[in-house]
């Protein structure tokens, strides 16, 4: 069982120290853990925010732990060297086409929200976001027009075989929730979107135990405002998908909670490869004064060994451990309280 | 005074009817109304959601008071003849290239928010959206690839003239407001992004008495649902800018209540050309029972009046009676309260 732990930028060093020892606590024969450079950690020791020797790392491991990247002293730098390339390059790199982001309001946190507490504690939904294609990966650029003018552009696309390979991530997702699937999209506008949603409709013929339905991104936006508790599992492409999980996240409100899995077709001896990752960023403000949450990763942490390893009683083991500290009023300053960063991962180990 | 009403469709017949009696009760002299077919309305009178003599009729006023679009009756029909269509040609044909959308929650409604009445009271922001260029109006179609499969794509871009032209819309609505705009783009991805950001830096060096600051759209979603207090304008591109606008109408709550305008560049003996429209839609569940709430089409008159008329009394005027209905407890099911679309309309009268 190697894993590839990639700890970045800010407090993405802190939060997976505690991830890393929470794993070695468990019974897991043969794990082997690596450490990798990335984002502004990569460009200041190897020159670029996904140096060679991080991929490599990457594509010998069965799972990558990952912490998070950004900081604001490379904001000077050109697009290719900031640290959030390190990111899109190993979507791209290792095919990770489907990002898997739960939202679920946790008991006891429902005034961590900024939706009115009996509107936050509904929330319990899956978005399943495309993250190998649509505007993010076409062909862009800069020109100058005809008449001297500075253009800015973007290809935005999406061919039937990238569309269809995320349906059948989101309805299978949807038969192991509430049976329930939103396909989000702009198609009053957008010819992707059409292709979009003619393939989802296609697919849902597959799936016959799953309701579709299609949903307007701008009216999807206020849906999950007014009643996020209505949506069980959401799959949209890759730029509103940027948006809206981002979105569901501030509504669930404790975003030190949530953990996410981005996964590809590549498949180990163990189980379907995969970057687990707090959805939270490198916070710069708070970097290195120990107060991080730690929580979201260690999450990620559990979600790779469901995911990538098959292992769900070590996964849900490090579930309830956080869960009990949570009942137990362990909080970091995010969720309102005073501990810090270690003492949270110890609270965590203490429960396993 | 030439005003062209444009009802369209569901519930837009009834609460346009309501602001037309509101502008013909107050002192316009010379004020003559038109009525047009769009939408839904326009396809089944003249096989067309934008016909030719409802453009010519825009083209010929001031200015265009506009109700809602929209019938599932439409859904089976090619997108060219949906009703969604006349509201992209008329954007198109009339240069409208500037959407206006407050989004300020009226006092003693902080209730109908779904956010905490504490952070809903907060919101006081106007949504300044590009209208007329991005990838709604680029290239876009369906081809099959190579190897065969369907394909969908759609050209995004930005020009820098049409960037500075809503700059400057930015600008001089955060002078007349807090002084502080927000841009909102993805520039760490899209090179459209990059230009933007680059024409709103170089612009702000005309407004020294205004604070520029960027955010990128996933944040921008979270901050909205966060603490949608902190934002006076936002000025962003047109597919931003239709999530954005939405969610934070949906933040305030009171959807029945907020009205919006789309400018361009035409001027009028009056003032500047432009079209004015509730944001809700045609809503086509609660159409011809006479329970839509006609005060958002109300206060789309009085930004009419304001902006393409200079009657900064009339619309002053409007505003004020809207106000002092509400706070008499003026208020349709949408509010929580019983009276319908006519007799709302009689109250707001009453209190001109
Ligand atoms: C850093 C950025 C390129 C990235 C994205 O837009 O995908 C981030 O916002 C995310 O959602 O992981
Ligand atoms: C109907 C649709 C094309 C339109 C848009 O996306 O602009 C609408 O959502 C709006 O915001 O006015």
């Amino acid at each position: 069982m190697k894993i590839a732990v990639f700890p970045g930028d800010g407090i993405g060093t802190e939060v997976t120290r505690e991830a890393v020892r929470v794993l070695e606590a468990l019974p897991l024969p043969g794990l082997t853990l690596f450490e990798g450079d990335v984002g502004a950690a990569g460009y200041r020791r190897h020159g670029h925010p996904l140096p060679p020797e991080t991929l490599a790392m990457a594509q010998s491991c069965d799972a990558i732990l990952f912490g998070a990247v950004g900081d604001p002293s490379c904001d000077g730098l050109e697009r290719h060297l900031r640290p959030e390339q390190a990111v899109l390059g190993l979507r791209a790199e290792l095919g990770l086409f489907a990002n898997l982001r739960p939202a679920t309001t946790f008991a006891g946190l429902e005034g961590m929200s900024a939706l009115k507490p009996e509107i936050a504690s509904q929330i319990d939904m899956l978005i399943v976001r495309e993250l190998n294609g649509d505007v993010y990966f076409g062909d862009k650029g800069m020109r100058t027009t005809a008449d001297g003018r500075r253009e800015g552009w973007d290809m935005m696309s999406y061919a039937e075989d990238e569309v269809r390979r995320i349906a059948h991530v989101g309805f299978r997702a949807a038969q192991g929730r509430k049976g329930r699937l939103t396909s989000v999209d702009k198609a009053n506008v957008l010819e992707t979107s059409q292709l979009w949603r003619d393939v989802m409709t296609e697919t849902s013929t597959q799936y016959p135990d799953v309701t579709l339905d299609h949903l307007y991104v701008d009216n999807a936006a206020m849906q999950m405002v007014r009643a996020p508790g209505q949506f069980d599992v959401i799959v949209t492409g890759n730029l509103f998908g940027d948006i809206l999980s981002d979105q569901a996240s501030m509504c669930v409100g404790s975003i030190g909670l949530l953990a996410s899995a981005s996964m590809g077709e590549r498949m180990t001896e163990y189980g379907t490869f995969g970057l687990y990752e707090p959805i939270h960023g490198s916070a710069p403000d708070i970097a290195g004064q120990g107060i991080a949450n730690p929580m979201a990763t260690i999450l990620s942490a559990a979600m790779m060994l469901r995911h990538s390893f098959g292992r769900e009683a070590e996964a849900a083991r490090i579930e309830r451990a956080v869960s009990h500290a949570l009942k137990d009023g362990i909080y970091s300053s995010d969720l309102g309280g005073v501990l810090g960063t270690a003492a949270i991962g110890d609270a965590v180990l203490e429960r396993l």
